[in-house]
């Protein structure tokens, strides 16, 4: 058996840098403490979500990885801990920017993983932020097994979860920032749910979701356009085993940590026996590509 | 609006070619009565599921699609009917075999697909009978929508239904028989249909499954290898709508019909809405094919 226990924190994000990243690792602190190895945060968790509005002003946020403030607070804490924790960011690379990942493991930065899938909806306005992604879907050998993690809008891609399987990942993470639609006025929690319990069911693998909570206002100014507007994040993070079943969800609007415990060894057991993998025909696969 | 109702005719298969051809025929017009133009039958239900055992006399069953007794019984009720029926048979070409799906719309045959994915699992012996599928996956405009279908162990695999999607299907359609593992012990039913909630929330659009029930029995004999066992189906065929939720549902060893309207033109307006359609990345999915 190989036994790891998966933490999903879901966090309001609001305030400063410097006040995001503290409680940040308080609850990382508080997960590690419980026993979890792999801990997952929300996406872009330094600060209110800034793609709400189109402010100029904003490319600023964006740095290198090592200029990152919780790339290099976190290096420091799971060095400390012991833990994998994948840190969401703005991501600078010369006149580019990406929404990326750095895979942190006991103090040691494994890569960088950039969104693929890049959203353009009212009030999630990322097109105007992010390039999107160039590294491909990738995995990483951490101390506490093979993951493959990507962000918030891939999660509704079944290639994406597709390609990190095929890979070897035994465990899917994804960091998300999602809420309300003031414009097409819809819930989706449990449809957002439920493609990702989709992925863990078919690829035979756990999922986990982070997400962050609270209500986002933004005031009209010239730098913005005018816009009014606000979001309210619905938590509701979770974790899927590897038949799609959620094992763990926090409610909405709650700050928590949720955890669950899966054998990864038995699980690649159940995957093999499952003959999915053995009964794949790429050959008949083209059509993806169109 | 394009309002359609959709069926899935959930039954027990059992005696002959001509009693199941019979039953399958009366809960079809039973569903026709009750509004459905969209129909859909269990996988292979015109015998026992014969690949229970291996049989080299089973062979004999294999025939080519105008000659298929459910097909030619069909083709006059769907005419009858006005209604889309997929008929699922052991189809012969010459020395190969393929587990196919006729497509039949008011009298006419649009086309056959031929399941692509073989399982073979303990007493799903298909790898015997059926040569994996040369069709490619399909799509086909009919009298009420554009519909894909695959078949069975196809339901596994995201790869199936996003081709079709990507073909522009509105709706995904999975004749099946699956039931329990007598090796590995497992209720698949819950897994089974969280993989295919998957592919409707990702694909925003419906998703059906028809299932057979009962149980039945395999005595040993010098042609099948002294095998004995027994598979029982497990029936809860059900409609999801294109968020991944389940409309309806049959319970366990039920025989009956479930039915859901859907408004295909809303739904298609959905699709474009989410925008996951636009924001693929097909240059980024080459590690399907691996």
């Amino acid at each position: 058996m190989n036994m790891v226990t998966v933490a999903a924190v879901q966090m309001e994000c609001r305030g400063t840098v410097k006040e995001n990243i503290s409680r940040a690792e308080a609850l990382v602190r508080k997960a590690s403490g419980e026993g979890a190895g792999i801990i997952l945060l929300p996406e872009l968790f330094e600060r209110p979500y800034f793609c709400q509005e189109r402010r100029y002003s904003f490319y600023d946020y964006a740095a290198p990885v090592m200029d990152n403030e919780a790339v290099k607070r976190f290096l420091k804490v799971t060095e400390e801990l012991k833990i994998v924790l994948p840190v969401s960011f703005f991501e600078r690379e010369g006149n580019q920017a990406y929404n990326s990942l750095a895979i942190l493991d006991c103090g040691k930065l494994l890569g960088i993983y950039r969104k693929t899938h890049i959203p353009d909806d009212h009030y999630y306005q990322e097109k105007f932020y992010f390039t999107p992604g160039n590294t491909g879907f990738c995995v990483w050998d951490t101390t506490f097994g093979r993951i493959g993690a990507a962000i918030c809008w891939d999660q509704w891609f079944p290639e994406a979860a597709r390609i990190m399987a095929l890979q070897g990942a035994e465990l899917l993470l994804y960091p998300t920032a999602i809420g309300s639609e003031p414009i097409l006025n819809t819930d989706s929690s449990a449809h957002w749910q439920r493609v990702m319990q989709g992925h863990a069911a078919a690829n035979i693998m756990p999922v986990a979701a982070a997400n962050r909570i609270g209500t986002e206002r933004v005031l009209p100014s010239e730098e913005n356009g005018n816009q009014s507007s606000e979001l309210t994040f619905y938590g509701h993070s979770f974790i899927a085993d590897e038949t799609g079943e959620i094992k763990t969800e926090a409610a909405f609007g709650e700050e928590t940590i949720i955890m669950a415990e899966f054998d990864l060894e038995g699980i690649a057991k159940a995957r093999m026996e499952w003959g999915v993998y053995r009964d794949r025909r790429p050959e008949m696969y083209e059509g993806i590509l169109q």
